[in-house]
């Protein structure tokens, strides 16, 4: 019979049980369960709601439990509904009468909404400590390749010419908002709902601030259906890990691209990719594919989470039920991909020579040289025209900006002195930057002192 | 060492195998798999690709390779990475040498295709099996409810007077065209890609027909780049199975509705109600708002689906490994959504005395009336307006149209005549409806006729 | 012809031109164009990239450009592309020469972020205006109706009594938190793109830290790349809108209930209603219906945005393009959402005495006889179980709590003694609620002043 | 005042006017809605519901409000709602009395899904001609390029050699199947709500069998509330809509590769691209990334509608009002993106000579190779060993599988004979190809010759 069956005559079918249980989920938070009936017995007993000597038993049968739990012993029922309902009747197996004094001044819907944002707190945290092994990965990359020129992209067409750490600082400086959003959602969602009970709070005397200390929480929430009706904590967690997952998809994409025969810049080690059933030759970087594809099931989490919230009315609903999956499968799922990408990192070779032999391609120094005729006077506007038109003479004699003389140049304009020389080929053109957060060799040296600096890698060891 | 590994020098890590094995959740495709297995071998020997011996021993191999899956005896290798590699690393332990020409004019590519297409054809007849139990339950309660009238919303406002088998029958109709969708879309995807190979098809002998034939496809797909890279039949699929969630959805809604204190049209037996674990009065209808709520991640996996496939190029890419794991989901929760809800249909009762005392409230013969002024020669936009005075009469004195005399109404139109009672109340109402498709007793009657014919209920039984 | 055509020969054809356009719908961000447009000729000038006339000119005539397009004279040109090329254009045909100075160290990639972030903090101070104000309203509200009790839900079922206050504090609560996301958000995307230029900054000498102060940023982005490839500002931002509109969606659907003849609990003025166009009686709810069916298309807009940037390699991509309006449509809809539920707040009136009248339905004060034979030492799960069991009893005579009598109740337990009663009924059960958070009388008021004073409402004028 | 404003003695406020009004969208239904009219008024008349006289009148009156509406002197008015009033109105002000017999037996509920449905009919017709032209652009290409051999890619490595008709063709099946699930939608949805009314059919003798024949559908629907509240309709073709979206966004993001440098597949004309305000070289081809980008918000579309209609009780909610601006937005653009893919192909031109040079890079004849050995009796699992170790040995010498001498090819497996450079370099690998769907010569012109045919190209012309 189930706990709350007092008025019930009959037991649930076999197909509601299976369709409503959620034991098969939510043991998951077996751990931030028992930390938080610890607290709350605890404050029972100095609130003289129950004995000293029911806190001990119940104290003691927690940990046995938890014990159990951690060495598989831990039998979980189906019957038994969900992870509260299976500790509490293990417990009162155990331990009898105190057990049943621990759901005092306590309801399922205040439970489990403290173990789950005990577990999304957690959750954070390892996932923070992830995005920080991912950035470092890159920066380590950016210092193995710190004078590496690759072409730099728009549209995916060759663009300008850009220092490698620049461009891989670039998902680092991506990475920090992420990490950013996370903390912030922390310290929103770090506020305890236990003690709202039901929905309306209790008549008995408990002690919510003594509660919220013992479990780490700012402070109690302030508002009991608010704290047990609102799933904003973990919309918020979802959407960051969204954005993160979006972020590394790109990267994903990127690295995938870098790994092809046609861009050839990076070169996977074979313990990170893998081959092919049927084409022997097949070496294929398949985490990054994997990164790149695991963030749609990341999206799709959150959208079920904002659907599933929608139109809902005060205060706790069943559908909230469905609330846990998505959040454990987010959580797991962007680790994992943080985790791998910087694995991926570790296990990459640029093809420097590679990159070098190609770079003339894509005349990646013309903006430089129009930024070369504002210099001399030219309005830009003018000067974006001027060159164009050098380019187009590029094309039709199929030869590098670099490669007209002075004659063919001035036949387009006559501002163009020797001086151009100086501007034009890759290295004049990455050597001209120098605008702050630009390419230029002095700002991303600085931009490299800082991250090393910031994610404590040791700068020197790694050139 | 994997079975792709001869050009590789390096296994991968932990955390790349952690990452990229899919064995944890395709084991869901062996059956299919070794299906598929069966029907290559017996065409690769009669295409003179293996001895009939080989294929024999194959056949016998992967027979018990079944049987041991079934009763739980075979061991899942994560290093083995997926359930093919799996099967077929097994056979090879178990027969040897003809194990390694199964493989010979297939890859993984068209092997997992051909699996999950077989798989999903399976599932749609299953779902297509739970609809018609839900349609029969929900005839079935309309046979049981057969003259009871309730009132029909609009904007959750009470509108006009219905026959509660009216209402069912949307559902009903709902579910028919849920059912023409799953139906378009199993023909649709009943092609066979097996031969593809990896992308491009093969130079070996081999009869694509045959296979085909035998696994009960309607033909082989046409273009075997097309067959290995698109997974428009899973889009198509988890669209489908979306609407019917959303349908499902609403259907959860009005009953969670119903259920409730306020309207109170029907009470849920125990045995599809649960309680609280601190309120001891509550009988909750949780199994329709988990209907309600599970719609949610059927629309998410849908979005991670949609997602995935977005801007990937041809052919295989690794990301669609992720497109299994959604459609299992989502199958699995929209079978369980229509056999909760057509439990949930016939474990209710509905209070006919309570419904039929609250039916006054409203004013649903409003509409009744006008038309009755419309009878009488009165253009619609007038007569609306003559009855919107009318109500408003009503609402001043607190009172319903039946109970104004005649004197009052004629203050508002002389058209009014006592004639005019014949069209008051809610049961004149509903007895001078008579458009098809209406709530007319007789167009309603018909249409049960024409629902217990085709899901072969026995009517005259059920009344 | 473009203004980027130089080395082009033909003209886009129509069909590309029409597609490709984005002056439709990025017209919205002219004064941000024009704001970004000043401060850029500004800084040009005081570093000598242009001479202090051409900046006057400059500023004259984006100021006269601002002016035509409010009042409507400016001719905005579909060849012409976009709001950039638009105003560049204009200003080149009004002032001539100088006008081809002012794209000098930017590029469009730059110039757009620089809008769209300034327009977007823009959007945040208007939304989080609309939030207080929606605030406001539910605060004035509570305190119009201290004293009113209502029955709690859960699952739709009737729980436990609350205060009316209470209940509606909890949206504002909800508000509250929406405004803190809002605000971080604010701080996090508050960094200047500008001088980012196409992606790899510029060797012209500008100076970033001038144009980011005098736009109000916080100071210049710290890499190029990242300044002109992502997009997370606005993920976030349509993050935080969608939580926001989940949150309103489900008032919606409270206040839908609540106006339905069901709960009765609310009426709207007709001056926040609607009719129907065929029934006459029918008044309507429709601003909150379509407050809870718009959250909708403020998560749609969420997930488009989420996809669109899936899988997109650095830096700058076309599709990006398709950024501006699902953050146009988002920002319009909150906003909408939340003037409507205020709106709507100040016009309806709670039905005090029918709601009083339906309180003793629903068994309300089962908790708190539960909580009373804790206080008399039962433990909690016993007493659960024993009020369980004087609900059956109670449902079997159809009568409350309240009704039996003392000999009845210590038939189910002999701990029931006849204090007993001052913990029935509902102003006994709300009365005994004291918990932090709680909806006892004493902790809803202290919230209540803490809001009225945090809102700068008048608490005594509304009483 | 409102035409339902019979009982309201207010009218509605400025923020609520604004915030409900859908006339500055749904008056793209204006010509099915005079349709649906015409059709109403007809059949009105012949059931003796109005005069003739009427019925011509009103006729006339609607004619001639099209033709105002189209040559642009209509003026909608806002606080006339919605398209349906606004016409029933503007035909009120100008014949008077008769108009007002128009609505009779008709609800706004009834009359929107049938313009709707009409709108959506027309609308699959014209995204079915879309897809045809695409269809056939792409089989003009590949009949342009009939032997051009490309490098065939999985992983986005380089894996088989296929012909390039054979990789169009993937796309134009792709198509096929998106016009079967567009005509699968237009059929379910070809059935006629009108006569439904509010949501209970009405007792006025109506032919509902007249208007549905007159307005082209199959029949009339057989559940009045279904025809009111249901939406699927409309999901099932944003689902159609999405899919096609998907196809396009990987059509885009192929030709997004292959325009790149380094790919340098194909060279996009000048009038399909676009260049950069700052780099004066760039060339871009930015249709196919907005194609791929806005695939996205198709995406979004599906999403908001199927959130939209999650949860909501029947019959009609005005949150269903909603459900207009997502299909008119992913109309519009699946035939934006379906036509400019079209003109794209059109406007390309393969680079013949650069990627035949490029071919012989990634082993693309190695499965060939394993073929071979499986012709001279090795098992599969054996000869993709013996090739992964060929390959290996290529890699370390930097050279191709033809380049290594019989010895060195024996040193491997001495089964290999000097008939192995037939199978050898990439013509011979893809003439080997044999298999149906593969991408053998015989095989892809087959299948060139089907869709030349079914598209009704003139396939010599085009050679």
């Amino acid at each position: 019979a189930k706990l709350w069956g007092g008025r019930f005559e009959e037991s649930v079918t076999d197909t509601v049980e299976k369709f409503t249980e959620s034991i098969s989920f939510d043991k998951e938070l077996y751990k931030h369960d028992i930390m938080g009936s610890k607290a709350h017995a605890s404050m029972l007993a100095k609130q003289g709601l129950m004995s000293d000597g029911d806190r001990d038993s119940i104290l003691r049968g927690l940990e046995e439990i938890e014990r159990k739990i951690e060495s598989g012993e831990f039998v979980w029922r189906t019957d038994r509904e969900d992870v509260h309902m299976n500790i509490e009747a293990a417990l009162t197996d155990m331990i009898g009468e105190p057990a049943k004094k621990l759901h005092t001044a306590r309801s399922r819907n205040d439970q489990v909404l403290t173990d789950f944002r005990l577990w999304c707190r957690d959750a954070i945290d390892r996932i923070l400590g992830s995005v920080k092994r991912l950035q470092a990965a890159l920066v380590t990359l950016a210092l193995k390749n710190e004078e590496l020129i690759v072409p730099g992209y728009t549209h995916l067409q060759r663009a300008q010419p850009v220092l490698l750490p620049h461009l891989l600082l670039a998902y680092v400086e991506q990475l920090e908002r992420d990490a950013g959003r996370l903390h912030d959602c922390r310290v929103r969602m770090n506020f305890c709902p236990l003690g709202a009970c039901a929905l309306a709070g209790t008549g008995l005397p408990i002690d919510r601030f003594m509660t919220s200390d013992a479990l780490g929480f700012t402070s109690p929430m302030r508002n009991s259906i608010d704290a047990v009706s609102d799933r904003d904590f973990i919309l918020e967690f979802l959407s960051a890990n969204s954005i993160t997952a979006v972020h590394l998809s790109r990267l994903g994409e990127e690295w995938v691209l870098w790994a092809s025969e046609e861009f050839g810049f990076i070169t996977p080690s074979d313990s990170v990719s893998t081959g092919s059933s049927i084409m022997p030759q097949k070496k294929n970087p398949d985490p990054m594919e994997l990164v790149r594809g695991k963030s749609a099931r990341v999206i799709g989490d959150l959208v079920t989470l904002l659907t599933l919230c929608k139109g809902l009315p005060l205060a706790y609903n069943r559908d909230l039920q469905e609330d846990k999956e998505p959040v454990f499968d987010s959580v797991k799922t962007v680790i994992g991909m943080l985790e791998v990408s910087a694995e991926f990192a570790h296990n990459i070779t640029f093809n420097q020579e590679r990159i070098r032999k190609a770079l003339p391609a894509g005349h990646l120094d013309a903006t430089t040289l129009a930024d070369y005729l504002v210099h001399k006077g030219m309005p830009f506007r003018t000067s974006h025209d001027v060159v164009g038109r050098a380019v187009a003479l590029c094309v039709s004699k199929n030869c590098q900006l670099q490669d007209l003389n002075l004659d063919e140049m001035r036949s387009i304009s006559p501002v163009f002195d020797k001086d151009v020389y100086e501007y034009l080929g890759v290295d004049n053109a990455v050597k001209k930057f120098r605008s702050y957060g630009s390419t230029g060799s002095a700002c991303v040296a600085d931009q490299l002192d800082y991250w090393a600096a910031k994610l404590e890698i040791n700068r020197s060891g790694n050139n």
